[in-house]
């Protein structure tokens, strides 16, 4: 393949129907159980490591906005997020991106079952499109993360 | 397109030859000049807005430690920089993803001219093999930026 082949998800429209669509961009923001009981990815810390994802989301045609105020409003404060940051695709008028930075995948996991996060999934459900990306990550560091931590996790 | 064929870039293999990644590479942590003139893109807040990238590095084999160890002791303390965190990619021994926050394209464009920059660059160069993801984004909020904010522009 040509560096100039490289293929890229499509970026003019949903990539999946509305259920499985579904089904995946809750795994972004709220992993769901099974999954979060997988094996332990080989990281850079193994259990100990930090925990990251990094996905797209595509907002029902002219939603995004309103889906990310809810994805804004339904995940603050959660315990061991070092970082959970919204962003609007400049090339793509419904996509969001979501980039996540925990201390461990238990945190994230946890998260789950947060009143704020599953009343963030029900609102949001009916403006998700599609998902056309989701990376997990193991974060190693950088800036933003200590500071974040010491505002959720203040022990 | 069927959704189980959304296609995604090669995992396996460097996708740029080295002389390419390498401008690839730069553009994404030191945004060349002549691209951070570019057109302001079509994003929430115009000119005014964040400014964000996510992105995944491919390093020569064996020295992604290396070269995560580089770009995190370049790259601190930059004006206007909310979050900058790397982290590896646990699908793959050699990747890293760099997702990056900032106040303004501009404070990323003018991050260029640090000299902790320019040396990470000339430091980092030989170390990676390949590019195979970069995005643009509009930060619209989140979790780690303000605080971030706070350590880096004080006033």
């Amino acid at each position: 393949m040509a560096p100039d082949d490289i293929p890229t998800p499509p970026r003019d429209r949903p990539a999946l129907p509305d259920r499985r669509a579904f089904m995946a961009a809750g795994m972004l923001f709220a992993l769901a159980p099974g999954a979060a009981a997988q094996q332990t990815l080989p990281g850079h810390k193994g259990d100990q490591g930090m925990y990251g994802l990094i996905g797209r989301m595509i907002a029902a045609p002219g939603k995004r906005d309103e889906l990310a105020a809810i994805l804004l409003e339904g995940t603050g404060g959660m315990p061991g997020c070092l970082s959970y940051i919204i962003a609007a695709d400049p090339a793509h008028a419904d996509a969001l991106w979501i980039t996540e930075a925990w201390d461990s995948r238990e945190s994230h996991a946890a998260s789950l079952k947060l009143p704020a996060v599953q009343a963030a999934i029900a609102r949001g459900r009916p403006l998700i499109a599609g998902f056309d990306s989701r990376s997990e990550t193991v974060p190693l560091g950088g800036h933003g993360l200590a500071a974040a931590a010491a505002v959720t996790d203040p022990t």
